[in-house]
């Protein structure tokens, strides 16, 4: 066994660390995916200490040119990792020391792998959160683009899963733009908080060289440095609001998948999903089974799993960093992972998905959508208050129901056995096409509303 | 057993509620806190009603004096409840009928417990989230304050609770400071994507009625009205959002809470927490209970399950509306009630703690702190590469506990021994108030930049 | 501001608990349900202390007499509970005190609210465990009653939600008697391992009075004394047990509440649920919304909250008892409620539901079901071996797409240009009556299959 | 882009499988773990297939060889693993088919990858859960080991992290020996549970091949076949269940944890852990940081988001396969690596951790822990209340704090200030030492009932 007196951190030590801790304490098997961001700052970093005078010019070099060879090597599958070094920090660092000698031991001078672990994640989490939000935006445009072509298209509108009242398929889609248009404005408050830097706050108590955290921060497109040293350090929010925004981005896309799975189920049938995004049975020959949707709709289980994990984690922990902190990476990473191949097999699902208009009319015809539209007329028209309206209408459905008729075929004689003054004209009340074109209030289906509707959403979330 | 058809939506129904689902299916026990947001926004309707002529002026005033009116007997419990009208929407609805007549009969015209409930919760919601902002916002007055008074006094720093560095302890109360102001960040973020108005968008398809949602926004200060009718009423973003915000201030708090409760121990003793938040023992007459500051650790874990429960109950929900999101209630009702005990019982023991300064040098005479300015000192002044650096000091660190010293105690023969050429200024590098003095990069602890930091958190923080 | 030291423990502190702290504090809000629980905790308790001659026979009838003047105080509500007196326990030892005056005060000899606390509440669970393990088996013996009467009625078998093969619905409903069976076996379970009394066990540390633990399990019914006076005080096993098993009969539960949703809805339209299980829409006069299902499908967010609020309490948590641990009732209660009004209602709306054989047949026809048959027979009889004949079943499936046909309408013809060696006797197999009679395998859906499966299921389940 | 028709299942499949969600949709990079226990199984299905007929004895031969050897290549890594054939069933059935021809395609007669996944998992899980039941074993025995060596070792016992009363460190560690073997009871529970062969229930409604799964689960060490064939393929109780005990193993071992981080801080230091399970940091030369135990600490997070993750996807999930449940395989394998890890780390640092007994007998002097013991006293001796007790005794502990004295240093004269019939023998129950050595009753810390717990213990846990 190996004296940990070999380690970077060992001075103190006079015996070796347990093989089975060793592998128990590494994070280097899942930290290495932040090597381009720990290389970005520690450039960043000497060419302060350099500014600074903490170090010679001539040592900068030595270190940018070390640091960018190791770069190439990692992303060359030529760098070998080392369980024994822990972590991308200490492998790197140690690295450096091998290829440029001396120079490479003043790299970590007035900083800490506290507040460089903190940097390295955000820098690294900055990138996916705009590459999420990129993604979210071409979702939008997608739907909005379906949503132009359906904006008249009847279908159910559902509540419990009973017909409710018709909408159009496009209404229906644009209902979950509204809902990925506040998951991105989520996306950038969040980031907005993440924006400031941590390095330069050392352990945990700042440090006594004459840095300049302002030249680090704009290097690196922080807004500033972190004001704190202890709460810079012991800080995980950022990784916390990221995962509550995700579980938001995943719920409503579990939703749409919900939809499509009993939308293509065989009683239902509103839509036929791509082949590209089905799949077949081991067993049963005929099947087409919608799995991109499923696994969309179960994948909000796997994000709120990282976000609990993570908020437990920081319940209840004293400052300033704890070992704890290191189980916040694998959470972070899976759920940047998970949410883009949420967010890109929903958008080629949508994409190409085809409605079946037959399906939706003839699932209108069973729910007596219209019901609403001849209480709205009773109190129009006949001047019955909404509630004595309400209650008729209940009547005339139950009468419906019992001759096995929609409310369209309803003779106008039915329905003066309960609406005795009822007028021939409460026949059109009862047509799905006008009950979907009168709904113009604001937000409502009616098409000409959906179409505004578009062109306002193509102006409020397509720009540049 | 009653007909259901008794039931103001009753009216195709032929038979009658079973006993257990009513009360399973009610939600009158618990919403009838939302009495006055209900009749807040049943007001603006009708006043919208009236404007649009939908309604006469003198059925508006029946409503408004009738509603008045309920509220009143509410107010002082002489309102009875009725669980067969199922929640405080039809409680008032059924009682208004019976107070004003007909009129009461048009009060949900063009409107559906959908978007009303939502509104409701919308308006209940946002006065909390003002009074949680005031009192995190007070609380930070109260930290800031503490701050001041000890912007020198001396404590060990710590990670892995190891004393790592000495800082002070307004240093180490700032930090928090800089917890809350994100958490004000958060709740006002929240606070603007919830406001806006879901009432108009009707059961989901918006209505035919000629209604003006613009007019019901300014009415009901919200910023504008929703965009999609169907996203409206199945939209809980906001409640999700507000508990992922507060789960975070849980989390801020339970750190505080652990530290007071270390603190506290008779090993620490760093605080004397004052009696009025501490308890005694049925057994043991001598203890003196952290009881608030446990309460406080422990309150994260109801946050986090009312979280969790409403992400759940949403995950995969086809639209629009389903009964699922009754339960949307209970969670934002706790979480808000128990986030402000939170925060004031925080601010209490804040307030009326004492540090106990001798306690936290003798703490910190105990573990080293100073090696990292020795550390620094050898690279600065010896032109030592910091990881040489580092090393050496590790072994004056073994050198001194060999010795059972602390590291001022050493003589200048002994750190000899390891590092030949050191000079006899390397003894004032290991006194602990000169470490924290140093310690003047931005954010770090130096009491002039913790005096600086105090003066800049309350531009930042307690301006109104 | 009255002083603590008018408190019960209160010898030791000279100024009061803050109004804020108090409330904070306090759990008589809602641990007064444990009254019953703790009055026979106390009964048990001071004969021991009788028998043991720790106290008087004298005092010993004083005490459990004033004990049942409590109860009956209590049940009839004349009790006035104490928010300064802070839980059940003192509020009822000092009203002891105040009925029956210096024998009550021996009461509290030899136990600490820590051993009294943990008792009550496995006292209470014990109850409402067995309490839902009937209603279990109650709602299993409704799903056996059902699927004897509709042993051999036909319906989709699905996968992924879309048709895969032909069950009977007393298969389907077979399905849950199983998972239910599992769940009353865990029940079990753990009521099995929380039946250990911590009574006795003191503080932490157990007791100098000479007691007599046995005699106290002996007369609660506990199978024995806990083994370690540290472990009985601070485990709450038992409690996350508990909500562990209750998340999975949740589960279940939903499962079948979504079926439910799903089946009633109106394209779908397979089963009827009865209208004292469905409400009305306020709005939508047509509508028959399947609440209680919603309901339970919604109500695994509230245990999994449960569970994990109290899971997040308990990690980390150094021994022994912490005020955190309080945070343990609420969940405790709300999740036995929840799930017996569950299990209540699923089994209300089972009992009265209508399944429809025309829609089932309906939807069988529309996903080629027999597909499965159709490659086994290829296998059996023209000895093709599995792959290559689920391969030809899966053109021919195409084909009768292309034709918009179902399998059972093709020609011999149309097959013969798939599988040139078919014979005549091949449409017999692509009937649907004929796959389900064949499935005989052991847990297969055979008719016959299920009626013994019924049998057994009344053996297993239903015995006394 | 490749037709989905060259897929083993896409007979019916016109175009190809999206890049993207080939890659959503695959589990093969993490299901090659089962690759052992899915040959396993296969060769038990196929000697049944030969017993039953239903293949021949060659081609059974053939299959067993072909599988040993696939079996061979994978653990060679010598096996291409292809996503494009989705998981390890049909990348293992794919091979064997090239490597024998025409009799590996008939390995999948009479079953399906639905009833094939649920057993491989099964299979797997039964195994950690033997693994892990041996290593808690073993950390028992170690606590064991311990507490026999320390069954007198004075220390404080804590409630509220407040001193309460003397224990002994072997009582201290009994504590988590009984909370382990509690876990050891629920891991058989849920082993029991799980013993059942899902094998032969096919896609979900068994099949009419002449199977026997009796056969088949004696092969596999299953105590028997599952009884309904639908059950059987959507069931994943114990895959949740194994998650709900893992959770409660590690609250248990994250209690453990906290308090060596506790004890091993500078303030408390009643231990000193090994260096082989401490690190050093990269800029504080002097730490020495209990890393493996706040990792301990940490990991209940990952499992209780492994569990919520699991729940969340099967709630709701309408029967019987969903592509949902292929989430069900990573929380479980990571579960069972991440308890195992924490198991044999905690052993590792029970078994080399050093008690300082001094620092252990310093914290008793602060907190008058024998408190209790004077209000006892007062009882037994005095006949005085309890409750009355318990109140002058607290005056005593105010009177020993103004003097900054601990209790045992009080003179009889100033006792009697207080309790004027004090006699002199009052001193000895001031005392640390007989304070334990009275606590004989069940389950206490007396040493000698300490001595007896240890002997017990051996019998109840340790025994094969």
């Amino acid at each position: 066994m190996k004296k940990s007196n070999n380690k970077i951190w060992g001075g103190r030590f006079s015996s070796s660390t347990d093989q089975l801790m060793e592998e128990f304490n590494s994070s280097i098997q899942f930290d290495k995916i932040l090597y381009i961001e720990d290389i970005e700052g520690s450039i960043a970093h000497s060419e302060m200490l350099s500014k600074q005078k903490i170090i010679s010019k001539n040592e900068l070099e030595l270190i940018v040119s070390g640091l960018k060879q190791i770069e190439l090597e990692i992303s060359n599958s030529e760098f070998n990792f080392s369980l024994e070094l822990e972590d991308i920090h200490m492998n790197i660092e140690n690295r450096l020391i091998e290829i440029i000698g001396e120079a490479g031991k003043k790299l970590h001078t007035a900083r800490s792998r506290n507040d460089q672990v903190a940097t390295d994640i955000k820098l690294w989490l900055r990138k996916r959160i705009d590459q999420i939000e990129l993604n979210l935006k071409s979702l939008q445009r997608t739907l909005i683009e379906k949503s132009e072509i359906y904006y008249d298209l009847l279908m159910p509108g559902y509540t419990h899963l009973q017909v409710g009242q018709p909408v159009t398929f496009g209404h229906h889609l644009l209902a979950y733009v509204e809902m990925l248009g506040r998951d991105r404005d989520r996306l950038g408050d969040c980031r907005k908080r993440l924006n400031e830097l941590p390095l330069g706050s050392a352990a945990l108590a700042g440090t006594s060289y004459p840095i300049d955290r302002h030249f680090v921060a704009q290097k690196l497109n922080f807004s500033k440095p972190t004001e704190n040293s202890m709460d810079a350090v012991s800080d995980r929010d950022f990784a916390i609001e990221f995962m509550s925004v995700s579980s938001l981005i995943a719920i409503h896309l579990s939703r749409l998948a919900e939809e499509l799975v009993i939308w293509s189920s065989d009683s239902f049938n509103f839509v036929k999903l791509s082949e590209s995004y089905t799949t077949g049975s081991s067993i049963m020959p005929q099947k087409r089974n919608p799995d991109a949707a499923e696994l969309i709709r179960a994948k909000p289980g796997r994000i709120f799993g990282n976000l609990l994990n993570l908020m437990t984690v920081l319940k209840g922990l004293p400052m300033t960093y704890g070992k704890d902190m290191q189980e916040d990476k694998q959470p972070i990473f899976d759920t940047a992972k998970t949410i883009d191949s949420c967010i890109l097999n929903m958008e080629g699902m949508v994409k190409s998905l085809e409605p079946i208009p037959d399906k939706m009319m003839e699932a209108l015809q069973k729910g007596f959508p219209t019901a609403t539209d001849l209480a709205d007329y009773l109190v129009t028209e006949l001047k019955i208050p909404f509630r004595d309206a309400h209650h008729l209408t209940g009547q005339v459905v139950m009468l419906a129901e019992k001759k096995e008729s929609n409310l369209e075929n309803l003779t106008i004689e039915e329905i003066k056995t309960i609406i005795p003054n009822a007028e021939i004209t409460i026949l059109d009340i009862l047509k799905i096409e006008s009950s979907v074109s009168k709904r113009t209030s604001y937000g409502g289906t009616a098409p000409v509303n959906v179409l505004q509707a578009v062109k306002k959403a193509k102006e409020r979330f397509l720009k540049d």
